[in-house]
């Protein structure tokens, strides 16, 4: 065998070894017995011990110094290996096996304290958290900056710099939309109680427009939901609250856009370093786009108006227009996960500078309760009223995330380019959804940009998919023309 | 550390790493989406290839060698170690490799030969199955029978001659017993339909009543039920057809015997080489002793009769006593699993034989569906209908697993000398069972035998608990007494 044919003989073992690990992942938030937490935690330690010693095994170094890429996959594939092993083998064992332990323990700590709104009692594990993150960013970054070298793992290529420079191009365009949009009535929201095993219904079929192959996945019930696996077997959760459908709804639909991206990878990358998404912002960009672009649109939510009604008999909301209104009410709310499309991303803003700031040293985590709340309150006019509601709100920093969450705009963003592309050559997309049929624009997507999987690099990908260099202004374009039309302004 | 504590670290891992496996198991049965059955085979083979290498890994041999075992438990932890380090290095990669190929492949040509009555389909496959598993315990037999060469894998200690002596000694009486009660009018069985909620709330209830821990598992539906995990994550599975209530109530109450087992052993041997059922045939006398002597009585089915009527309404059945009846039903059927307690045993026995002669090559492939035929009608004085009711009905000769056939019939004989021993303690045991309480035998089996795991060999643990030599005496007076009673004998 060759050095490429070694190569890709080991990457496709360790990716079926990590297949298994998701799989486990899976399982341990859907249908583990509860009390099965502590053995799990000791099968979860001896697989990744497996596979930390697959990912820095020193003939995978041997082997790209040898390999010749017999084809443009074949390059694209050993991009992907260079770029994990170099990772993988600058982060000292000792410190591989800290970390995981640590922020094992940091998401536990996390769930309690924001249970009890208890700041004090996350601190000291967030700390160490963030001492051992800078410690591998260090290591990583080899002279070069600490956050850019963390963003690597989620989008290679972004950079701190320029995703503060496209932040600071949208801010202020996104503080004016939500500013007129505030002084504007709001509009009626849907109220009621809705069966779960009638939103469960209305999700698999939503699932199903959005073109989820049940074939290979499944859908079933979790806390926070989310999507685990790659090409066979790809599988969603969703989460019922019976006095708000839409969150089950549109977190499936959003679900189904990263399930389709990994359904959609070209069978022929299977367990190759290209048979998965390339990055986080450009997974955000199929979830997004299917949730909002496509399934919040006016077209679709007439869809939706008449599914709800046949599933559970008359709405309080009288209309189509009424229903979309409802669907994407603007509100400065508390909860990133919560948010509509422009409070989202000034979320995702603050999260960001926040985390960089504490990779620079420049606050410490003794300082971020007050920092959080003050930059929340100048941006969205409201004082938070407890930690569960603010710093204590999402799992990422716990679990030393940080560099994650700007690629959660960068996936908003994308998705607008990607719209706007896909727009331009259907001009009759809208009837189509408005019989919730979405072969044409999934299609679209799955040729222009899921079958490649990890083929291209992140921006690469989406420009090709685009046709032109993607920025943040069709996002903006976009939102402003629909709740410009939605809010009268 | 010490040769020992290396040892028992190097299992722990591998016990975790076993665990997975068996997880995935569970997964392929009860979740996995169907067009995910080739990821999933690339994802256990890439699994299994790293147990295999741990098993065999020439440091056990050596730290084998150099180990003192601190207490009684390392002894015993130490002997499973060295009988599964000799038999798995006596196996050539080349051979473990091709056997798990070749039995993976065979387990699909059966279930379609199965589907299509078409021995022929099945026969090219299974005469590779044969030989590689002659092939394999030649190498393991070191020179010793292969038949019983094959019985170690599934339990230890175990001879095929003594077994035929057994056997030899319980036909005469099983057969007897059965003539007998096929001359006497058949009871009146359950007839009506039973939807599936209601069959699987009651399998809920019977398997709480016996004791089962949904905080450290869970029952789901199956094909072929099941019991998969060690220790805190003990799964069960079941089956429902509408027409066939005790099907579902009896398997579920099965796999509780085999969970009982696996979620009582000692919390201090978890991940140990004790922290298991130490053989099938022990493991088997816990499932059964639930089912039959505990589950089958007169006392505890008077209870299910009045759990039956309150989940479903009347019954065709007029009382307890007829309903008694119909649960224990004595008919001779094609189909092993679904045999009463005096015929499953004539199944097991007519394969024992059969698959002994295989072994030793006094029949072939080709001449097995001839040797079955003749057999059944000798036995049962009914002929084979057709192949799915005879030679194709079980999947384990697919498999390869010869000589783990005869550990049914002697989990059988095991059941019916723990259950000899705990009515003996127990003179008010009707009185609990007739309440639906089973507090006090599942207490004295959990203390007696499942808390101990693997720490005595098979028989010992057996012997230990009960306070006599085992043999077939108390299981035939069992049956005897009791279809006696039934019948009027």
């Amino acid at each position: 065998m060759t050095a490429f044919e070694n190569l890709m003989a080991h990457a496709r073992d360790t990716a079926a070894l990590d297949n298994v690990m998701t799989r486990l992942g899976w399982d341990q938030r859907t249908m583990m017995p509860h009390g099965a937490a502590h053995l799990r935690s000791e099968e979860l330690a001896a697989l990744e011990t497996v596979l930390h010693q697959r990912r820095t095994d020193p003939r995978i170094g041997e082997w790209l110094e040898a390999a010749e890429a017999p084809d443009d996959a074949g390059t694209a594939a050993l991009r992907e290996l260079r770029r994990a092993y170099a990772r993988n083998t600058r982060v000292p064992d000792r410190l591989a096996a800290e970390l995981a332990r640590v922020t094992a323990m940091g998401q536990e700590i996390w769930a309690e304290a924001r249970r009890n709104d208890d700041v004090a009692a996350f601190l000291p594990i967030l700390r160490q958290v963030i001492a051992l993150r800078r410690e591998e960013a260090a290591a990583i970054a080899d002279g070069g900056d600490l956050y850019d070298a963390l963003m690597q793992d989620y989008e290679p290529g972004a950079s701190g710099a320029e995703t503060a420079a496209m932040f600071d191009r949208m801010r202020p365009r996104l503080v004016a939309l939500r500013e007129k949009i505030l002084n504007r009535p709001a509009p009626e929201p849907l109220r009621g109680t809705f069966p779960q095993d009638g939103q469960l219904r209305l999700a698999r079929k939503l699932a199903e427009a959005f073109g989820y192959d049940f074939a290979h996945g499944r859908l079933d019930l979790t806390v926070h939901p989310f999507c685990a696996g790659h090409g066979e077997d790809v599988r969603i959760t969703t989460r019922v609250v019976e006095t708000e459908p839409f969150n089950c709804f549109y977190s499936t639909i959003h679900e189904v856009g990263h399930a389709a991206y990994e359904q959609g990878v070209d069978p022929a990358y299977a367990l190759s370093p290209l048979g998965r998404g390339v990055s986080m912002g450009v997974h955000e960009s199929q979830s997004r786009i299917y949730e909002n672009q496509l399934g919040r649109s006016r077209a679709f939510t007439g869809w939706v108006f008449d599914q709800m009604q046949a599933e559970f008999g008359p709405l309080n909301l009288q209309d189509a227009e009424a229903f979309h209104a409802a669907v994407n009410r603007v509100h400065a709310g508390y909860i990133r996960t919560e948010a509509d499309e422009i409070h989202y991303n000034l979320h995702i803003m603050m999260r960001f500078d926040l985390e960089r700031d504490l990779l620079r040293g420049e606050i410490e985590a003794e300082d971020l309760e007050d920092a959080w709340n003050l930059r929340f309150e100048a941006d969205f006019s409201v004082a938070v009223d407890r930690p569960a509601n603010g710093l204590l709100q999402d799992v990422h920093w716990s679990a030393g995330l940080f560099g994650y969450f700007p690629t959660y705009t960068l996936g908003n963003v994308y998705a607008g380019c990607l719209f706007k592309a896909l727009a331009a050559e259907m001009p009759d997309l809208d009837a189509g959804l408005a019989r919730g049929d979405l072969g044409t624009p999934t299609a679209w997507l799955r040729e222009k940009l899921q079958r490649h999987g990890a083929l291209r690099e992140p921006r690469a990908t989406i420009e090709a998919a685009c046709g032109f260099t993607p920025d943040e202004g069709p996002l903006l374009e976009y939102l402003e023309a629909k709740f410009g039309a939605l809010y009268g302004l």
